[in-house]
């Protein structure tokens, strides 16, 4: 990061450096690294002051990312393994193999792990089934829900039993939600006002709301709450790039009319419970039940721009960046 | 009624008539009214559009009163029975006995039957008891806890076991808390820094907060919260005399990194409940470990100005008006 950016990351905030391949020491093991994850929370990263992740000017952007063992010091990992952790944005890492963990490309394709059976996956598995804990029959509303969490959110609530709507901007990615991950509804935020769509597509109201964006489809969406509503607060990245203050939700006191709770939730806190979530999330991808997708963007020196689609709505499904070849 | 109010209601908003008293027709019951209360949702129900609650340009003002039967021809009620219900800001007033129940001046004096034996204590009972739902040894926190919801929440909290800080307006409302409520610590919000005092006062975190206010007091404590912490949504007096918009909590996502939820309540939904919230409270108030405060205006000409305490922080304790003698 050459550069604390100011709202949106600019081109001018990072700089691609090269330096010798370092050797791993005892007990470490040299990654050649492969795909990196790009996180909407990476916004807060670079702002510097995140307790559990922040990057000063000068540092290697940090990043989960997913690669192969080169050459290993470390009793768990041989050369030829892969690997998952936090590698940052680079081809070649040495780590310590804290936090580090095999995975197996016979199951699903190395991307896959940054995504779906990743902490992406994680966070909607928890967010949905622990915080939104949606009933068989009840209506669930996904915001973002074309991004690499949403999308994951709504199958599950699907799989659960439920009536889902995402809502997402742009009709490519409606149609996504609809015709391939089969939810019952979607909502183009861009072409239609969302509160008047809630109201068609969820006339008996909302149940659970798995909101990634904040700002305005959350106020929308309060309005449209059931009784006994939860919201689902899974991130803001509507707000991220905001030069002032964070938009609040002003609709916020629609809460208490609805008898409603608006919860937020730290991934962090479900550790003990991640083979639980790992092994429902792979075996509804094995059978077909949960359908993934992945937005590939090839080149290092590429990662500036693909960062910005996270905020612009450019991609589809999880957003990763291909630094090298297997 | 005289005007639909914009911003603050003001004297010009309102009219006194007079009209010859009703007579009770049967299965009705004439009362002559004695107290009546005066509360912060007020404001909502004059604006117009509140489902629950909707006064139109000409409507006498409606209001929760006590009184005395004057006349009845209603199976339940005789005259000489002091009563409470849904009088309106009127000196008389008749009823066919839906909602109008029995009330003893002998257990507590009759204003206090629209303060902490009435709906004011059973939100502040439900609101703590239900949603906030604090253990021995948390840490709570109470804004407006020098208003009627707000002083029995946090004794409720603090017969409860637990550490309890109340913000309020100024240093006689704080010695009020302090001194004669026995809360552990105040919080004068117009000399001091929320979020700094909270610091000093709730070094672990707030656990649970209990919030009338909304506004910038939610937005400090947002920044304050304790893992797992639950902020009880039950009013947003701040709020309420806006031209625009509400201002909704921009700090709300401090909600994620605490793993915190907010949650709103009605408290109609516990109507199966309310003989609990009176035992509670009534054995509590007999016990003396619940004080109650009661703030009486006098004349029903001075509604107007007494109404405009409840925004301007002028009360202390449960502001009602008398409208009548015993």
């Amino acid at each position: 990061m050459a550069a604390r950016p100011v709202g949106l990351p600019t081109a001018d905030d990072w700089s691609l450096t090269e330096a010798p391949i370092p050797q791993p020491g005892e007990g470490e093991l040299l990654v050649r690294v492969l795909y990196v994850s790009l996180d909407p929370a990476m916004r807060s990263w670079i702002s510097g002051g995140n307790p559990y992740a922040s990057v000063e000017v000068g540092d290697v952007m940090l990043a989960p990312g997913v690669g192969r063992v080169l050459a290993s010091r470390h009793p768990s990992f041989a050369p030829g393994d892969h690997v998952t952790g936090q590698f940052k944005v680079q081809t070649h890492a040495v780590s310590d193999g804290v936090g580090v963990t095999a995975v197996d490309p016979a199951v699903a394709p190395l991307p896959v792990y940054l995504g779906t059976l990743g902490f992406t996956g994680m966070t909607a598995y928890f967010g949905m089934v622990d915080v939104g804990r949606p009933q068989a029959g009840q209506t669930v509303a996904v915001s973002g829900a074309a991004g690499a969490t949403g999308m994951v959110a709504g199958q599950i609530a699907k799989i659960l039993g439920c009536r889902v709507v995402g809502i997402a901007g742009g009709p490519d990615k409606c149609r996504f939600l609809v015709d391939e991950l089969g939810f019952d509804a979607a909502i183009d935020y861009r072409n239609e006002k969302v509160a008047k769509a809630l109201r068609t597509h969820c006339p008996d109201g909302v149940d659970v709301f798995f909101d990634n964006v904040g700002g305005e489809i959350l106020d929308a969406v309060l309005t449209r709450l059931a009784r006994n509503a939860r919201v689902v607060i899974c991130g803001a990245v509507s707000q991220y790039n905001n030069d002032g203050p964070m938009r609040g939700p002003a609709n916020y006191m629609a809460l208490v009319s609805t008898h409603a709770s608006m919860q937020g939730f730290f991934i962090a806190n479900y550790a003990d419970r991640y083979p639980e979530a790992m092994a429902a999330l792979g075996g509804w991808l094995a059978e077909g039940r949960l359908k993934t997708r992945e937005d590939v963007v090839e080149g290092i020196e590429r990662f500036p721009e693909a960062l910005l689609q996270l905020y612009t709505g450019g991609n589809t499904g999880k957003l990763v960046l291909q630094v090298g070849d297997d």
